[in-house]
């Protein structure tokens, strides 16, 4: 018998249809990459880059944009949003518009062009993390930004047009769409319970231990209970927090290593396995959240499945988070 | 200088990145198939499928799921819902959850094989919209259904998984969040101008004359202002009008014949892409609405776009839907 659930904090109905469920094996997967040739994200290249507005490892008395570093941040060449320029809302009769400022980087994780995100060393992968916070930081001074959307595209079948390891970060001057949402929902629960709907969430998984897929001192990694796409998780602070930023080292080391761990499984699964990732905190001109909770949400990218999802926001999954949650535990790291 | 937009029903931003502009011929497409071997939706294999719950075309004397129809409409082998149960709606802890039931349909639009549904004769694509509005009527008398979806996956990136042209519907327990945020728009916009917001969009449209790609007596077809991918387009009755069900032959005839026009024309600029169309329509149970009006949106499938839009219900279009209309409008047919 298929399910019908409901995600919590947005309402979304999800349909866990276990007569189609799968093995992971049984998912075909496009492992081809889009490389080959010129890599603009690869050492000696830099020049071909916008110039860096972040980096970690180059030695002190190198020039900018010279090689020799372990991260890079840089523009996006091609950015979906410009820095420079006046918001200039408008009507246009019934619509309203208005000019598409904002920053669009682009995050280089590590030198070597043939490193994976999920088998990055422990200290090369941190970095990425802590240049998510520090580049968060920096846009919150500029008052035109709202949100500053963190993301990765992992396999061309996720969206990655460059093979070089690297996530993406856009500051926007609207708020997106699906946070709005997590926001409100969030608010609601906490207004009838006086309780965080994702304290509560952490809080019940650990005790029913069915969609724990691994957790550490700070952190937990669970299959959510209606997920849109076979595999999906996220990865939570246990101890109440609504800002990324706010984060100190400890809880960026244990972060680092509940999220190489959570990659590992996951591709252990269906190697190669394309996916996106996105960071979900609070808002940048708003203070601490009572009812909101920091944290990333992992979705792999299957071919094959979605289809009417997408224009409907009504999702159909083959696998049961309880199904994907045991053959992520069984891996053998 | 890119541009946001926001879509007047849902509230939706849109980045339109006029510097990522491409013309049509630069979108790769897949046009790989899905078939080979044995159909399950060709004449002479009708016993493969589930019994037939409608047929058009076959000879009265005729036994059922025999050869010689013109359109059958099938439950899908392999559903998302099944359509016998109760809904038995249950908590766990935090958690909501119901039994999947509902039902799902496959239209097989055409005996042949080898026809794709743009290029089908005016008679044989009407069989198709008048289909909708028969299966919607029937399902209509089950009260554990809020809602039908029907919608089409065309070609293998587009979530197609058989060759053969067809459609399908799906039944729901629940209200798709996408409708429901539709309808919810539209009733907030009615609430303060006491006016329908798609009325108001097709007398703009036909005023301003830039995203009109085509027209006839009784629809019209938009390439709307804040499209989330290139080559959006809806198609909407020009009369107000919440339901697909109380179209007559009429107006059948005209929304078969804009709909064959709006994807040659399409078809014309990128041949062989994938789209999804998804129909918009009141709930089952709902009386004529002041502040809704049904449509077809026609949303195609371009490879290598998509990527963070899809966690984050924040599109970046790399065409402005004005180019978009001018592509579609030049082509000769």
């Amino acid at each position: 018998m298929p399910e019908l659930r409901k995600d919590p904090i947005l309402g979304r109905w999800i349909i866990i249809a276990r007569e189609r469920s799968k093995r992971p094996t049984d998912f075909p997967v496009d492992t081809s990459v889009t490389g080959g040739g010129f890599c603009p994200l690869c050492p000696e290249n830099e020049k071909t880059t916008p110039n860096e507005v972040l980096v970690y490892g180059r030695e002190p008395h190198q020039p900018a944009n010279s090689s020799g570093w372990k991260l890079r941040v840089v523009p996006n060449k091609y950015p979906a949003l410009v820095i420079e320029g006046e918001l200039d809302k408008q009507g246009e009769g019934l619509y309203d518009r208005m000019n598409g400022i904002g920053a669009h980087e682009v995050v280089i994780e590590s030198p070597n062009h043939a490193d994976q995100f999920a088998f990055l060393p422990h200290e090369q992968m941190m970095l990425t993390f802590r240049a998510f916070q520090e580049r968060i930081r920096d846009l919150s001074h500029d008052d035109r930004f709202v949100y500053v959307m963190v993301f990765k595209n992992n396999g061309k079948a996720a969206g990655a047009s460059l093979e070089h390891t690297h996530s993406q970060l856009v500051a926007l001057p609207v708020m997106p769409r699906m946070l709005a949402a997590e926001l409100e929902g969030s608010k609601s629960y906490y207004t009838y319970k006086d309780r965080c709907v994702f304290c509560d969430i952490i809080r019940q998984e650990i005790q029913q231990n069915i969609r724990l897929v691994c957790e550490n001192e700070r952190f937990v990694t669970l299959a959510p209970f209606a997920p849109r796409t076979p595999f999906e998780m996220w990865i939570l602070p246990k101890k109440h927090n609504s800002s990324y930023v706010s984060q100190n080292e400890a809880s960026l080391a244990d972060l680092t290593r509940i999220f190489s761990e959570t990659l590992r499984r996951l591709d252990a699964c269906i190697p190669g396995i394309p996916y996106n990732f996105v960071l979900h905190t609070q808002p940048l001109q708003s203070g601490a959240l009572d009812h909101y909770h920091w944290h990333f949400e992992i979705v792999p990218k299957l071919t094959n499945i979605a289809g009417f999802e997408w224009g409907t926001g009504f999702y159909i999954n083959p696998m049961p988070p309880e199904d994907a949650c045991r053959y992520l535990r069984q891996v053998e790291l």
